[in-house]
């Protein structure tokens, strides 16, 4: 059998110019990064404003596990299919992190059939978007220390800076750091730590800014941390926003790529979706709906978090609502859901199977939740048996819910016909009428229940002692007035990533919130949710290699 | 008067395709990153293979001063102008660091009418080379802590890792840091410290590289620490070279790009010359050679430090030797190294003047040390005298030295035609006998006692406990047969940054040396000198800002 990498190579692309003229892009409305992959420039939005938008896309997920559930691969493969049956269709999706690349996954572009390409410049270091957002991260803290080694004008508090730096690896050994060491000339000693460039707030600044001016804005708005009298700083306060928008300048612009099939795509932002808001950014989503009559888009992990982002994050910011939601199954990842062990996911299990759909229809319920037709795509694996799959039909067809198998893997747009054709009638027959889970005028307290018990099923929240402190600190600010970013594990609708399947009876515990004024959201940080990820024992690393020709292997 | 950054946005670029068509680079041997950028591809180095070398010009300067020196500034008009003249010239530069440009310089592309454009891209992210060393290079630090973290199969002990992390920043903060806090799932604690990126032992090894397969050799070799048993461990050890040159295959592509007068400028790699090798690539410099009839390139700070290691580090790994060398020399900055201070620079001073020139005369013995034609190139200031400029004539003619006055800044090529002429003409009638300055197979106290005695002019060495212990332990191993990378300040020929002019009776410490194997010479740390710079009270990134058109503004 191929492995991804060698169905990639073998693909024929198109030079992103002929993809670019196809969308009718102006020669200097974009700026290629060899033949294959392009930004386009904020003009060409700007010319675009008063087109009308396509209809749009969400392709989630049930809660992960080892199984593999394919949820870029189905988003891929919905994209190619809609122009295979005639519709101007185009993809939005986020871009890898080097982190996992080199950890566990090798690689974060679809899979088989149905993959975005170049796969390797994509899944390395693409166009040098998180290279950008590393650099801008590390420079505002290197100005922080520079600030109160040079005499601290602003009286910042070292023991209370938030502002963390960033690399954009899998790095536990820099979780927990002390740094400026070694006597007064270098710099005054503190606890730091870096995170994955991933959770870093700029990420999610250059995900929900709209333009320049408000990218600005946002980055003006970070609080680094505070003064000794408990005062908040801002990055505005040092007044380095307009370096760090400057060094940010060309990762705004959205990164236009092709399918296998050449339906263009476009790769903007990658905050994960457990530690961050997970949507690729607003730039990239508004273009596409402006060029395209159908924007298919993905949200990280979960509906219960990149799902329940997108849709009280991201579609405030975005001014549209999704037209349907796609949610994507595995019968062997619900087998898991079911109690199944990794090594007996071959054998037929309808039992197994009917337990762990409790899962899918949670994700059902909740995207239903806020008014939207929902879809149900089973991500076909050949260990599923016509018995499961005619159960899951079954199953899916008793919650009224439309279902289709995707193979995007093995046969590409052609396996993911019958997907698009229903997601095409249900947004032909079924209106969408987002509401939002919370007001946002509503208490942080408030929004954390919503959350809690409508999405995740859970009981209630618990707030630790430093938790229930920030939210008073917060409310003098007038903070509580922000949507709130879940930190918590992909893998369990509760806080603790054992409980499979559709938990109840949890309590969800908060331990500390993070209070990201430039994104707009305070992050509630729950469980032992880590915002830098490790290596595993045999890291992805190990089997990459390149031939004297400059050709890639071992990015899966 | 304009600065520099509006000089050069209102210059008018040729496309980088009609730049690389001159060139006669068919359309599949370069990549377009943006319409003015590009890289090179290997391949066109291969298929040039068998043509004839062009002249290669080396530019290197007096130890530099606040006053200023302007060696990339010269470096570049003089490529415009041997132009100018009729001849085929190209340049080979190095790549700026973000670290100076967001602290001290604002900008490292030339001034003036002498720039490489577009400077903003050039100064900011370029094409991601320094992005690429960078995850590199961290991608190595995590994977040895991962590994000891995972079992430490290969018995490393974290007391005595000797590989860094680094970032292109300058951050004082993080020279010396601890890792691995917070408890047994958090990794290994233990000391480590970041580096700049333009320090990283994977800058070398890039600059150096001739091809991909060189270049995973050289990453293999890399020495990253010990194990408890004092056997040193390599990247080949952990296995990771693969991966590694992965990261790298985009970066090894020289950088295409042109100055205002479309000379093509290819820009590529960027040690520091004080605490690294100091030069572009080889990759880049073979290229450049391949493609034009004069080469002009540069090397690091003085004399001492970037054209010490041109001639003993580079030309070995090039396998070419400059066929002349111009020292850059301004009037201002040799009255400072007289003793002239700085808010006294304006006043004319004939007597600083001649006190100061023996900075300047050290330099050109020194170069003639290896046997290759020296020309002088006065950088004029607004504040020279006639009387200065004509003494100066006179003293260098004294040395029959043939000398310019360069007026790059002012009046662009035209200004800088006598000093392509005279080089030209040197060129044409002095062979160049390059003789290297000590032998490879002599011992390190030979080959420091040959660079301090020969060419810093100082009485001797002084090795600390540990010093003496490493040249030992080198011995062991045989690495006393490879070159020796100084890194000193670059203030002064000596280890004292305060001692200007021509210092004598110095002794010069070495603190401790540093194996660096992939790039194939042994570092030699003396005096104070850091490899992580701090930034300075007024960082340049506090005037730095874009605006919603995306226009850069603070660069300089």
């Amino acid at each position: 059998m191929k492995t991804d990498i060698q169905i990639a190579q073998e693909s024929e692309l198109l030079p992103i110019k002929d993809i670019a003229e196809k969308l009718s892009l102006s020669e200097d409305s974009y700026d290629q990064y060899g033949k294959y992959k392009a930004k386009i420039k904020l003009n060409a939005l700007n010319d675009l404003s008063d087109d009308e938008d396509g209809k749009l896309i969400l392709v989630t997920a049930i809660n992960p596990t080892p199984a593999g559930e394919g949820k870029s691969t189905v988003t891929i493969g919905l994209g190619d299919a809609l122009r295979k049956i005639g519709k101007n269709a185009m993809i939005a999706l986020r871009e890898p992190s080097l982190g996992p690349v080199m950890g566990v996954k090798g690689g974060a572009t679809g899979g088989g059939r149905s993959q975005v390409l170049p796969m390797e410049d994509i899944n390395l270091h693409f166009t040098g978007d998180m290279h950008a957002i590393t650099t801008a991260n590390n420079a505002l803290s290197a100005l922080i220390d520079n600030h109160i080694h040079q005499g601290n004008e602003l009286n910042i508090d070292p023991r209370r800076i938030i502002w963390k730096r960033v690399v954009d690896l899998n790095d536990r050994a820099l979780r927990h750091v002390t740094i400026g060491l070694g006597g007064p000339m270098q710099g005054v000693p503190r606890e730091d730590g870096f995170d994955i460039t991933v959770a870093s707030e700029i990420m999610a600044i250059l995900c929900l800014a709209t333009d320049l001016d408000d990218l600005k804005k946002r980055l003006s708005n970070i609080i680094i941390g505070y003064t000794y009298t408990r005062e908040p700083v801002t990055v505005g306060d040092l007044r380095v926003e307009g370096a760090l928008a400057l060094l940010l300048k060309e990762a705004l612009n959205p990164n236009l790529v092709q399918t296998i099939y050449h339906t263009p795509a476009l790769i903007h932002g990658g905050p994960f979706a457990n530690i961050a808001h997970g949507c690729n950014s607003v730039i990239a989503t508004k273009t596409a709906l402006k060029m395209a009559d159908y924007v298919v888009t993905e949200a990280g992990f979960g509906a219960d978090l990149g799902g329940e982002k997108f849709m009280d994050i991201k579609v405030p910011n975005l001014g549209k609502t999704p037209d349907a939601v796609v949610i994507v199954a595995t019968i062997r990842a619900l087998k898991m859901h079911g109690g199944v062990p990794k090594n007996e996911l071959t054998v037929e299990n309808v039992d197994a199977l009917r337990a762990g759909f409790a899962n899918l229809q949670k994700h059902i319920e909740n995207m239903q939740l806020y008014n939207v037709p929902v879809i149900v795509a089973i991500n076909e694996f050949v260990s599923d048996t016509d018995k499961e799959t005619a159960y899951l039909f079954e199953l899916c067809e008793q919650l009224r819910v439309p279902v289709s198998v995707s193979q995007g893997w093995e046969k590409g747009a052609e396996g993911v016909t019958d997907l698009a054709e229903k997601v095409v009638e249900t947004i032909n027959t079924m209106e969408s009428r987002y509401t939002p889970l919370y007001h946002s005028g509503s208490g942080i307290e408030q929004k954390l229940e919503a959350i809690v018990t409508k999405i995740y099923g859970g009981k209630d929240v618990s707030l630790s002692q430093k938790a229930k402190k920030q939210v008073k600190e917060f409310q003098k600010y007038g903070w509580d007035r922000l949507p709130v970013c879940m930190a918590k594990t992909q893998y369990s609708l509760s806080d603790d990533p054992h409980r499979l399947g559709r938990p109840t009876d949890f309590t969800i515990s908060i331990r500390e919130f993070v209070p990201k004024l430039g994104a707009g959201f305070i992050v509630a940080l729950t469980g032992d949710v880590m915002t830098m990820p490790g290596l595993p024992k045999e890291p992805a690393a190990n089997k990459m290699n390149v031939d004297s020709q400059g050709n890639a292997t071992g990015l899966f």
